[in-house]
């Protein structure tokens, strides 16, 4: 399979691209916004494209060639405003699903934050964000693409240890980044995550054990 | 017809507010912020209630009660930033068309503004707030009302004419905010005008002749 990873520079992209370049039958192409953020991945034998999501369809299109899944964990960041939020996490999520349309991509697999699905559970310092997450989202499951939506609870730099919790609904709880890319390669392999939403959490199952929860 | 204004203290729902209680027919609810806009209003004879499109669903369902027909021309205002942008225009729409669904509001009319259903003519200087109207007369279009949206050109406070210019795409051109209320009007006689979308600036044809175009 081929996986293009939008966000690739990011700390849970980079933990995507590597797992899937690892995977014997998938294959990563990371996008990335820098020549020198290609040139890293190049050097490392990775396949690397420019892309933009301030761009327009059809040059995100282009890029989807021969794609089969897409997986998306990009973001603007929390040191940008608004606006960024809007244009990047919310339309640039969106004009990469009309991208994966156009190019016949199978799946579309996004990375949100847990419990954006209702609000009362959106940031009161920053609802905008939570916002811009929860109608990607809900985007994305009007899209047709075969979606699965993972929102993992606060992210950690600490080493996956494997282990989650995987609910429709969860109290808040942190989790390694590590881990949300282990879950969303665990998925890349079980068709039952396919149009399934749900939140994530370290807990005390495996992966495989917590995804039967679906 | 009980008509809901949202944005009844703004310019353009206070001429909607005005026509609709002319209207023999017709029974405006003019929804605004504050108590002292409340006033102005009972004053005048006119039933107002309080409303917060940052408030929840439910609130706004119960203001929907025997309401036939929501016409939405709230915004956050150009002096706010991107994050009330956000919250206003696009999340309180589509709480306000949660509420309508809830409420078994038959009709839906959004004031939106001209060119917003493609990328290319967004604003540039302020693309979030192209993006929160694009989208939420997206939202509009897959809620399963009956929807109109009309997309103004560049609003001006002369006396309306009556003479516009009505298509799916015109070029940039202005039109009075009460010839923008005109159009409202008449959308809420012509049934053609449901599940219709359409620019609207300033322009030779009286309104009926012009809405013969869709």
């Amino acid at each position: 399979m081929n996986v293009l990873i939008i966000g690739a520079n990011g700390q849970i992209g980079r933990h995507i691209v590597q797992k899937v370049e690892k995977h014997t039958e998938h294959t990563p192409i990371a996008m990335v916004r820098k020549t020198e953020q290609q040139e890293n991945y190049q050097d490392l034998g990775i396949h690397a494209v420019i892309g933009n999501l301030e761009g327009t369809v059809e040059e995100l299109a282009s890029l989807m060639e021969n794609v089969d899944t897409v997986i998306f964990t990009a973001g603007s960041g929390g040191h940008t405003g608004a606006d960024k939020t809007m244009m990047i996490d919310f339309d640039g999520a969106i004009k990469s699903m009309e991208a994966a349309k156009q190019a016949n991509v199978n799946r579309y697999i996004i990375v949100s934050a847990i419990g954006v699905h209702d609000r009362n559970n959106w940031m009161s310092k920053a609802p905008y964000y939570s916002a811009a997450k929860h109608y990607a989202d809900e985007w994305l499951r009007k899209s047709g693409l075969h979606y699965t939506i993972i929102r993992p609870g606060g992210l950690t730099n600490d080493e996956g240890s494997g282990k989650v919790k995987i609910s429709a609904e969860l109290d808040r709880g942190d989790i390694p980044r590590e881990d949300v890319a282990n879950v969303i390669m665990a998925c890349l392999e079980d068709e039952r995550t396919i149009n399934q939403s749900f939140d994530l959490t370290s807990g005390n199952e495996t992966i495989e054990e917590a995804l039967t929860n679906l």
